[in-house]
């Protein structure tokens, strides 16, 4: 790819140390290939002969970043959602085959055709956003096959659509039914031996669980982190989300890239998370659907300058959200970030959460991942609630 | 338009009595022009040599109706959300130009062509989500010229799009800086000469007001409304959202189409609305930027028997919301409706809150105003959250 050059921009750099978003208000852009060769003030643009390309002053940021989704999977769960909505309890919906179970069922019986069918308009509508970089999980397998058939499918999607798509196992989400009460067995027997062969084909770039007293406890999710730690893999943890087990501190403790949802999440966790440089991921669409009462503690994680991030949680569930920039509003709404933190959320504390450190801000040798959007001032794309302002999407270079 | 023939769809026709969404599941449907012709099971299609189009098992609806939006304004207050997420006290916010006072000056500001082409990329938002009918209010002038240009933009976007547009003259929205404490003189000086002249110049298809503390009293409304009447216009009203002042009730001894917001209402409103037909128009974009905490009594509506409807209040400030089918999921998640009468209320429901007689079910003589989407259930279109299944929109017979 030759040279191309973008003027009369207003960059939002999304460099943290400087003015709110890293704003340059009148700038410029050199790409060259797949990278960006030199981002700065318009007037200190170097000579070249590159083609140019005038912005009209529309604002340009980092391509965004979904550090946490459950995009593949099979199904939905809209007949959960009205029976809910109908009055049934959580008894009532379980007997009718809701909750994770049917979505585990209905994953298992989805071959690797119509999950990837079913994943992509979810995908699409994310890159019609302007997202450049999206994490998928496992998780709804919870055997081996269909653990490695989500990967593949993840992996899929990448090689399918101009986005870079990072995978995590996430073996330990739930136990399955025919575990239940064999929580270590299911480790033994299931997602170890799936985390190792999903390792080996190539398919995992982190490793990831669910904390939680419904779920795996610490220690069982410090088995799963040795394995990962074995095989050179990065951790992450939904931790906190209904109660405080001490997950997020457990990952701090592994190194971890993230703890996600972390609404319970106390000083010592804050402080532990810190410590490790952990990236809090903060996750909206769920505290929204679940309408929890408890938010994460905002102020805390600023305190102690633990780098905040946000993330659709998109999964069939507990966020059925495929809109990075509502998660955008919700953050700010609901857990009342600035803009500029949820904008930093979706950018250049995501890639850190994602352990990528060639994106997330715009600067010379960073990727070209760049949206490009019809709005003067980096606080509308917060402000606004369901509504794309996107002009222009560019993906390694490429539109 | 010569005939056609729509066949193998799932009918949610949303008509009142019967099965949940009114739903036809082996379907058809014939279209003549702009009407609906027919619409009902596939085995009893009548014959036809009109030309049939397979929807592969997908699900139709009426076309969506969005009742109560503010579209047409100038500027945004993106910098009034940041800096109150920075901190800022209303009274901040206030100094540094923010508020509804900043809106009335950038629509003041704004001539038609900036008016309208900052509202339509609102409405193609609506567009692209299925709504064939939008509801938009005049409000921000509080002058008479600004006024008027607000209502002609409206008019111009329904000439320019295909959707129905139905205007509401909304000059009691608030009271203008320079008429501060002098609310009654603003009524006679400005509201209503400026009602007049719209009418006269054919602009105006029902009359609207803000009943609150912090605007218009019930008796200030009912001037206004005592003018709409002789002017042969049906009235409809923002009543209830931060108090109770009784404005549902003195709409509804209106005759109103509709009580608007309504957070408040108490039993007795709740049985005066009832008793005329008025519709309750729930606003959850309203209540979730706000973060309001009481909901709408939507148990009292229901035993009431009130038609409930729902719609986006697409506004600058307290709702920039632009996405009908969000509101339908806000509508489940915040105030607990069903999908059903969520998705009634944004067809069946809303028609009636606008006075539509021919529209909001599918039946045979109604407009062809359909929204076909990839979905097999209903309930599907509120789960959702930041996605849009639309497969086709068909406004008034046309694509
Ligand atoms: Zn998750
Ligand atoms: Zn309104």
């Amino acid at each position: 790819m030759p040279q191309r050059i973008f003027t009369n921009a207003r960059l939002a750099t999304m460099e943290a140390d400087g003015a709110p978003y890293g704003l340059i208000p009148d700038g410029a852009l050199i790409l060259d290939g797949d990278r960006i060769l030199w981002c700065g003030a318009q007037s200190d643009l170097p000579d070249s002969d590159a083609p140019r390309e005038d912005l009209g002053g529309r604002l340009v940021t980092p391509g965004l970043i979904d550090c946490h989704s459950h995009v593949v999977f099979g199904g939905n769960r809209a007949k959960e959602f009205e029976l809910r909505l109908q009055g049934a309890s959580y008894e009532e919906v379980a007997r009718a085959g809701g909750g994770i179970v049917s979505t585990v069922r209905a994953t298992r019986a989805a071959d690797e055709a119509t999950l990837l069918a079913d994943a992509l308009p979810r995908v699409d509508a994310l890159i019609a956003e302007g997202v450049t970089s999206l994490e998928i999980k496992s998780g709804y397998g919870l055997d081996v096959e269909t653990e490695l058939r989500m990967l593949r499918v993840a992996r899929q999607i990448g090689e399918m659509r101009p986005i870079t798509i990072c995978t995590s196992f996430l073996g330990a989400h739930a136990v399955p039914e025919d575990y239940k009460g064999r929580t270590d067995a299911y480790l033994d027997e299931v997602c170890l031996p799936a985390l190792r062969r999903a390792h080996d084909a190539g398919l995992v770039d982190a490793v990831d669980g669910f904390c939680e007293g419904i779920a795996f406890s610490p220690d069982q999710i410090a088995r799963v982190f040795d394995v990962a730690h074995a095989l050179g893999l990065p951790v992450k943890l939904h931790a906190e989300q209904l109660s405080n087990l001490g997950g997020a501190a457990l990952a701090a403790s592994h190194g971890a890239l993230s703890a996600d949802h972390i609404e319970y999440l106390d000083a010592a966790g804050v402080q532990a998370m810190a410590g490790a440089g952990t990236v809090a991921v903060l996750l909206p669409g769920a505290f929204y659907t679940l309408r929890e009462t408890q938010a994460p503690p905002v102020d805390l994680l600023r305190a102690a300058g633990v780098p905040i991030a946000l993330a659709t949680d998109c999964n069939p569930g507990s966020s059925p959200l495929a809109s990075l920039l509502l998660t955008l509003n919700m953050g700010c709404t609901l857990f009342r970030l600035t803009p500029d933190e949820a904008l930093a959320g979706t950018t250049r504390n995501a890639a850190r959460a994602l352990g990528l450190t060639d994106r997330g801000v715009l600067r010379a040798g960073m990727r070209a991942d760049l949206a490009i959007w019809d709005v003067s001032e980096p606080a509308e794309l917060a402000y606004r609630i369901g509504f794309n302002p996107l002009y222009q999407r560019i993906s390694g270079g490429c539109v």
